[in-house]
């Protein structure tokens, strides 16, 4: 049993989605939630850039005892996980491992498709970690730019957000996938928008519930549960910009956000 | 006679709108352009933040030996360009208030409106500026956070842009502005999807088109101007990412921007 809470982190507002499918599943763990606002995005970063910033917070996490902590954004999973676990005493549990499973159970005729941000597709780490499962699995993948800025807009089933998701979503349709991986923390507030365009047939992985999961897995054998009871807290820090998180964070988490601190990094 | 380079900045792509326009007015004038890619974007970020990043990316320009310096930046106009006067022993010009300027020239009958990213918009920078002329002018203003994913996918007429744009602009057509200050570097990649749907009778602010003609003003001047024959020489800068810049940045400037160094600033 522990009560010390988990730690998330993100480069920005997306991993609130992760972090709510956290609360969901795990109503007794409490959570700090990292968003590093001053210098979201990470996706055009280089990878040593990331990999820096990532540590950073990892550290300040650490500093506020955390019992494990989640990567709760794709390009942080994608250049800095390995350099994390190395440098973590506590399990560091990423967003795109858990997805990539996930699809690679889900799926059974087509291909997988995979979308995300343009720094995601390109780093090709959802291809190579379902492949790693399935080498023979056919892996779709699509950079979908404009939906992160959509779902800040709030846009989620504007007429134009329907004909940017025809665009982006149609070589994955042709491609005839069965299964399509979320792989941005900002699209599933899309997942009705995408559902439609991609048809009721096609499953949709949602990589913060099976981050959720696998948290739920790894506290479990850690013997890291908190006790039944616990008064929960969750507590919120961005490294800027406060309001604006505040503002744009309650789509993705309601109510819950009603203060952030800041905590500048750099 | 002067054939130093001209300064230019910005958080990243966008200036190049800014750099086209004193290509074209300045032929014989050499720049070197900096792109601070690692940071971009300035938006969502402090007042501060913004000055310190803006003072750190001066000095860097002031050691390439530039004879004066444009904040090819709204943002960074808006927060720091008094305080970067202040420290620059060369001219200093910002975007803002050449485009407010040239508003209040052009607007004669209906209101003034302004589009921009949601941080210049908030800021309410050129909005003041037209109105320290123009006391009694009536400013629309309108954040337009989808314009700039729109034009970095190089979707300028794009059905999607065509709806966002509409969407967008409603307001301003509804209050009758006769002027439309494109308060924003990257929009004027979007001009002609504007201009249809506002209307042909609205005149157009490009506010880098009007900041070049101040340069101009501000090299004669000052006896700044590089003397007709100089080889004029474009170098392009930034702090990450140099491929996406390039790739991205050729919508904007062509086949000019074949190469860029990359110079970490933090």
């Amino acid at each position: 049993m522990n009560t010390a809470p988990i730690g998330i982190f993100d480069s920005g507002i997306g991993g609130l989605t992760v972090a709510r499918a956290i609360y969901e599943r795990l109503p007794h763990e409490s959570t700090v939630y990292f968003g590093d606002t001053a210098r979201v995005p990470y996706g055009p970063k280089s990878p040593d850039t990331v990999r820096r910033y990532s540590l950073e917070i990892l550290d300040w996490l650490l500093r506020q005892q955390v019992k494990a902590v989640v990567v709760a954004c794709n390009t942080s999973t994608a250049h800095a996980l390995d350099t994390l676990q190395q440098h973590s005493p506590v399990p560091v549990i990423g967003v795109i491992e858990p997805g990539a499973r996930a699809a690679g159970s889900a799926s059974t005729a087509g291909p997988i498709g995979v979308i995300g941000t343009a720094g995601t597709i390109a780093s090709n780490a959802y291809a190579r970690a379902i492949q790693r499962r399935r080498p023979e699995a056919a892996v779709e993948q699509r950079a979908c730019p404009l939906f992160v800025p959509l779902v800040e807009e709030g846009w989620f089933d504007h007429p134009a957000a329907e004909l940017i998701a025809r665009e982006y979503l149609k070589p994955l349709r042709e491609a005839r996938v069965d299964t399509l991986v979320l792989g941005c923390t900002h699209y599933p507030l899309l997942k009705p928008l995408i559902q439609q365009v991609m048809g009721e047939e096609v499953r949709l992985i949602d990589s913060g519930e099976e981050t959720a999961a696998v948290v739920e897995r790894v506290l479990e054998r850690g013997g890291l549960v908190a006790p039944q009871g616990t008064r929960v807290t969750h507590r919120f820090v961005v490294s800027d910009d406060e309001a604006r998180f505040r503002q744009v964070g309650a789509r993705f988490i309601g109510e819950r956000l009603s203060r952030a601190e800041v905590v500048p990094l750099d």
